[in-house]
């Protein structure tokens, strides 16, 4: 058997966030997260130009805790909810943990990234792309 | 200098549509965008559990002809446009190709995967996940 082609993504920034931890996580930005800078690589800071305070933009990020061999779970670890498939759910553990968010952009500073709210990604999670919403049911 | 940390996403699928160039291709699902079939790798299948027609799902791809370079474009390739970071843009052209796509499932066929909407994504492109919209608003 023959290794499987793979795309390789670059970080291109990481979370700096008062989150320290899973646990304390929200699950989702809009159940309480708080705001986080993106620490943006000065090789790729040239490609925020455009970016400013107020605007809306979709954050990947490199869910670098998650469980890569996991197909099924309970949806929000309740373990009332039936097994189900990851590509229904939001679960952070599925094969390509790839995390989106969508956040406002509060601040824009050169050498240090932008400012967003709100983020339930943890300190040191890699980003690896910024998108803006095209529209308000866009995803 | 070290080579820098990279993250490899695997191929869950594949893009199986009528459109086959980037030059054909709608610059967005919703400028007429034709359904497409995602093949899914039988490893993956389990996954799918809990997807059913007429779901809103995120789809994310591998814009595998992105050129990764380029931190710069003239958004919609209009040289009346100004210049304009990749970030604030959604140009397949970025450091991370991740294309990211809104649409409906229109049918899923075990051993096929699944039928979706509008997807302006050329065939053979890799999909690398899928995720459930969270409210008409998300993204």
């Amino acid at each position: 058997m023959t290794d499987p082609v793979t795309y390789a993504l670059v970080p291109i920034g990481f979370v700096r966030s008062g989150l320290t931890t899973r646990a304390e996580a929200p699950r989702q930005g809009r159940e309480g997260a708080p705001e986080a800078w993106l620490e943006i690589d000065p090789a790729y800071e040239e490609a925020l130009d455009g970016l400013r305070p107020g605007a809306e933009v979709l954050l990947l990020t490199w869910l670098h805790q998650g469980a890569r061999d996991v197909l099924k779970v309970r949806p929000r670890d309740d373990p009332g909810n039936p097994l189900t498939g990851v590509f229904a759910t939001r679960s952070p553990d599925r094969p390509n943990p790839v995390g989106l968010h969508r956040v406002t952009v509060l601040d824009v500073a050169a050498g240090k990234g932008l400012l967003v709210r709100p983020l339930e990604a943890v300190d040191g999670t890699p980003v690896v792309d910024i998108k803006p919403v095209l529209d308000s049911a866009e995803g």
